[in-house]
């Protein structure tokens, strides 16, 4: 269990001020006091709660998502949001969903039954039993990278990601691309809709030709850059744009066993910034998606629904890691 | 000068109690306390600032925008923003803007000489000159209906107008109209674009045919209903969306005038939900923006800025007040 010492000692200042900190003594800086607190949280220390006399629970339901080590996706949008809901007086309970539980109990009654105020929802596909519940659902529900048209108890948050594929398509054709593919999973989910639409609109927006077979779909990462990468390349394309990083560092893994380089012959963008993306072969140009904030982000629309302010909409904008896995378009086909 | 006597008249509460709930007591519950800090603010109490050591300074830049009564429409989002941000131990001014003072300094420049941290920035139109330093500005700045790509230390805010047209037009279909138009002023602010641009996504979403002579736009009000009116009507148009109130105002006027009646031969949505729109002739059929609530909104997002979260987009679910000027479909050309 952590304690007072541990925090202490991972931000190198005295138990004493852990403790004034986590007291909300006044001869303390505010910034120094909210790092103790986000520490504290992320440590798992446990006596924030403790000190409330009646808990209010909030739950973070999850599936289709790891967050159990710091190296999987979820792992810090959960930090993230627990880093302001637990000093807020919340405690969060983190939830494993599956369909069964799903069928088994409507989404109100299911909070209702446990007493959460509210949900943070991540990692739900479009065809999840809930996603009908949640068309008239009545407590509040924040979902990640998901969103429910004119239900004013829901909000969707996420990164722009029309922002995020503008800045891929903008930076490809600085580097001379004029001939951009794309590779994407089903487009089974909400996300994966939204990044296809946006890759079309980027192309449209930067004067690029956009043609419908720039796209290759799969469901599996595998069978999409075996049937794709080939494809696309026969097209004329220069640069390949992809859904996510794994497809991305599939992409380049089938391009390295076909000979063909990255990035002389080919340039290779990502979407998400995953941990893994720093030490793939080469290093993946990618758009970043900063977990931490996004859980940040999920507390505070929910704070809002929570208290009656009906936002339906919260994105953070983009940004664009530049690596090795792009450069200057050499082979020009097409 | 408000005092603690005028708030607790005007709450129904005592002296005490209010003076308890600005200090922060532990024996009056978070609600009261809410709504009476509210309602000092509302009330133009000062001793929540004076209270403070140094003022950590906000302001609200307007302009092409009445706000100095509460019929007009900034008047409640500076009340809601100021309702979040003083409690919070800002001081708030409200700066009239215009282009004048805008070329005169740069806009971070001009948020440093006055010391203050973000602005709230309403009713700017495309043509601006700040609109050019905010896409590099450094000072955090929210905007009120304009957007800003890839300046993480901007925030674009607002109702979510594709929602807001979706219902309109989903309304409308469920009565019976087939044959929808489109009134807007000239697209030379980013929201009139947005609009313009949701009118038709709805449109198709809807299966209905989309064609852009539905669209009829002018700079002014009255030239656009006179010109467009009778042209979407010969086109056998039977129902309207203009793009805020005053035009669906100016159309029934003009259409009265015509001596074609409202709701029975042609149906009329406006955007916006002005308080007058209970008081046209007919009641006024309207998508509602909740200034209050837009105003939290900005304080909000602008707090994310602050705190170093870039939030990038934060939209209000839209929603559809229904009144008398919409009615089924009667008349069937086209």
């Amino acid at each position: 269990m952590t304690t007072i010492a541990d925090i202490g000692k991972r931000l190198g200042v005295s138990k004493s001020t852990v403790s004034k900190a986590l007291n909300n003594a006044p001869d303390i800086s505010e910034n120094l006091r909210k790092t103790i607190v986000e520490t504290a949280v992320e440590m798992g220390y446990s006596k924030l709660r403790q000190n409330r006399k009646e808990a209010k629970k909030l739950c973070i339901l999850i599936e289709n998502m790891d967050y159990t080590n710091d190296l999987h996706f979820g792992y810090h949008i959960i930090v993230g949001f627990r880093q302001l809901a637990e000093p807020s007086g919340y405690q969060v309970d983190v939830v494993p969903l599956d369909n069964e539980m799903q069928r088994a109990t409507g989404f109100d009654a299911f909070m209702l039954q446990h007493h959460y105020l509210g949900a943070f929802i991540l990692g739900m596909s479009l065809n999840d039993p809930w996603m009908n519940d949640l068309q008239a659902s009545r407590t509040p529900a924040v979902l990640y990278d998901n969103y429910v048209p004119e239900n004013p108890t829901t909000c969707y948050v996420g990164i722009d990601n029309s922002e995020g594929m503008n800045l891929a398509v903008k930076h490809l054709k600085s580097l001379g691309h004029r001939n951009i593919g794309y590779l994407s999973t089903s487009l089974g989910s909400y996300i994966t809709q939204v990044r296809h639409r946006a890759f079309f609109s980027a192309l449209k927006k930067n004067g690029l030709k956009s043609d419908p077979r720039l796209a290759g779909i799969s469901y599996y990462v595998s069978e999409c850059v075996r049937r794709n990468v080939p494809k696309l390349l026969d097209q004329g394309v220069t640069a390949i744009i992809c859904c996510h990083d794994q497809m991305a560092n599939a992409a380049m893994v089938q391009c390295r066993e076909a000979g063909i380089k990255i990035p002389e012959d080919v340039s290779i963008v990502g979407f998400d910034d995953l941990p893994m993306c720093a030490y793939t072969e080469p290093p993946l140009t990618t758009v970043r998606q900063d977990q931490l904030l996004l859980g940040k982000c999920g507390y505070h629309a929910l704070e809002s629904l929570l208290d009656g302010v009906p936002v339906g909409t919260l994105l953070l904008h983009a940004s664009l890691v530049t690596r090795q896995s792009c450069g200057t378009a050499a082979r020009q086909k097409g």
